[in-house]
């Protein structure tokens, strides 16, 4: 019967995490601007720091002058503590990319590589995967000890077997601990759309409001919900599906198998069937490259594209009003390959009607934006796998952390 | 910059709410069994239980006697510590209803009382408010002075005037001071929503889990989240607005004057134009009251009206299956006249189909159920009244209140 409890000990770990990214935003502080900028208390801040030096997260930058007052003492986030991995893998596209940062989450080297061999079998992945972190370090000229942790992007996120049609299938979530043997370094495994909510946690709007929601609009479309500072998991980890809500009962066909999802209008596919259904003889419907026909879409080159971008606008409109009223938040950002080519033409009537239909004065002061974050969804795993060591290292123990 | 941060006296507010529903579940308890229920220590508890017994919301029972072992002193929630009223308001049916609730949200008495007058003047509804609750009051025998706190269930919960065709409009949303001045008692408004779920995190399925959705069908339709034991309220606290998510883009169209929303097909009315679409001559349609309508097909006179509920338990399903892709609890309860004549008949096409379209294994362990609470709505806003006073003598820290 009992249910997990948040206990002071979380407190003080949350309170970690805030200290190490206001830190992050601000460049260099101090723990009285610290204590301004992050509402704790000037003695929580001190204790905050303590721990964060001891483990040698953050480091003091000696006298922050001022000309009024004594002195103190600079604090920085310590890039130089190690290194963190983000690998990106896409099996369906037997794609794979692993970027190596520093520990304020600085990119320092990109590797990229494609899948050899027969995409459904684990151990095929897993050994490219293990290669292309490699050749990552080596260009970070980074040493396997100083990595504290590894963050692979997986799609998916099943726990158990599920039928072909139904979600993405992917089989490297069913081998997870033969990746973590292989690798021999602390694994921690997340999904896109919670990876880049985390990225706006720490590098983005989550710097400046509470209740956020990360939209990630690609191949598929997703959400990540921020309430009062902390990600939405849901019971089994699954929360954020927002592709897979209804756009119309019985409407077209998703991938997922189920009928009118937002993805099947949303996705890169649906776009595509929706200029199909403007114009079916268009050269771009038979452009098979996902991200070319987004860039060529993008480029408005006649009316067909014109009007297929404002018709997207509509129907991206109407579905993230369903996000405003039900979990209501301050700021949605856009990121993915549609955030970037066509969320310029579309956020003007993207805006409008969510205002229009909103419930109730829900939209009144509701941000919508492009994502500010290069890559959020590597900088965010690559955040998962600091706050997974900041975990091992005892410094952060509520509970947040996925797989592995 | 700041954001909202949870502190530690929010934590020991949150340990004092829990200690208090789970004894109130228990109904007697002891210190070491409460920490056992509550996941919280043997100490935490122990504070907790101080402060309760200070402003004698608990008592002691005498020794709770064990054959092993010392005797421990026995606990259980006061319910003579005060009474708390909680006042139903319908303006668009000019129906109102006061009931008065111990402070173990027992209930005493209700009176009932039709609005005469000018519905859309504020002070008529005021008035009638004032009467309402004082026949209930002297029904129940309770002095003014006994009165912890009034809790208002009002539809609606619009901060800023709204054009007449956006949400429900309910003028006195605009008057709370008035009202509260009227009234000279502790007064809190809170939507029918957010009641529920409060209700159902103090008697029903919160009581032994942490993530689960609340859905109320009634003639609005609408959902409280409840993550981590925390009712999310968003932003702007218009958070659960679930029944004017789209259902299918550009469909029927709804009260609010969007098209297509969920409410639209799951509110009374929409089952209504269900019906009308499968048998457009067929008696029922022209039942004018919305209860005497679900009643009676409910009792599935026809194959018409069987028909027509089937329907609903897809649209349902379809509709419940977009909480679980976005929030994934592990309860939804239902309830609201909905809930009461058609959920027996609807829930086992309703399960298969949230099971089946869910995303991944979101669903598989998830519960599906028709809350147990009597009167959830009256129930849920007597316990919001209880929070409030609560929160009046100190005892409760942690934001959670809308309006007055």
């Amino acid at each position: 019967m009992a249910v997990d409890r948040r206990t002071s000990r979380d407190i003080r770990s949350e309170s970690r995490l805030t200290v190490m990214r206001t830190l992050l935003a601000a460049g260099e502080s101090t723990r009285n601007r610290l204590a301004e900028d992050t509402g704790l208390s000037v003695g929580t801040v001190s204790t905050v720091v303590s721990d964060l030096l001891k483990h040698g997260i953050i480091t003091e930058t000696g006298q922050f002058g001022g000309l009024i007052g004594r002195p103190t003492t600079g604090l920085r986030t310590n890039a130089d503590r190690g290194r963190v991995v983000a690998v990106y893998v896409d099996v369906e596209e037997a794609y794979l990319a692993a970027k190596v940062y520093d520990a304020e989450l600085g990119e320092l080297a990109l590797a990229e590589a494609t899948i050899e061999g027969r995409l459904e079998d684990a151990d095929t992945v897993i050994d490219a995967i293990e290669r292309v972190l490699c050749a990552a370090l080596d260009r970070a000229r980074t040493n396997r000890d100083d990595v504290l942790g590894v963050g692979i992007l997986l799609p998916g996120g099943m726990r158990r077997p599920v039928k072909e049609a139904v979600a993405v299938p992917n089989p490297i979530w069913l081998h997870l601990d033969r990746l973590r043997d292989r690798l021999r370094l602390p694994v921690v495994v997340e999904n896109p759309l919670k990876a880049r909510a985390t990225a706006e946690l720490w590098l983005g709007a989550g710097r400046r409001c509470a209740n956020l929601v990360t939209v990630t609009l690609g191949i598929g479309v997703g959400a990540g919900i921020v309430q009062d500072g902390v990600l939405t998991r849901g019971s089994s980890d699954s929360a954020g599906e927002w592709g897979h809500t209804l756009f119309t009962f019985d409407g077209r066909l998703c991938r997922c198998g189920r009928r009118g999802c937002v993805e099947a209008y949303l996705g890169v596919d649906g776009i595509r069937q929706t200029l199909a259904e403007i114009a079916p003889e268009h050269p771009l419907t038979a452009e098979a490259g996902r991200r070319r026909f987004l860039e060529a879409l993008g480029e408005l080159p006649d009316r067909e594209a014109t009007d297929t971008v404002e018709r997207t606008a509509h129907y991206l409109g109407a579905a993230l009003t369903d996000l405003v009223a039900l979990v209501n938040p301050e700021v949605i950002t856009l990121s993915g390959w549609t955030a970037r080519f066509l969320c310029e033409h579309m956020l003007p009537i993207v805006r409008l009607r969510v205002v229009e239909e909103s419930p109730g004065d829900a939209a009144a002061d509701l941000a919508i934006e492009i994502s500010s974050i290069h890559d959020p969804g590597m900088a965010g795993i690559a955040a998962v796998a600091l706050e997974r060591f900041m975990r091992d290292v005892g410094l952060v123990t509520t509970k947040m952390l996925p797989a592995i």
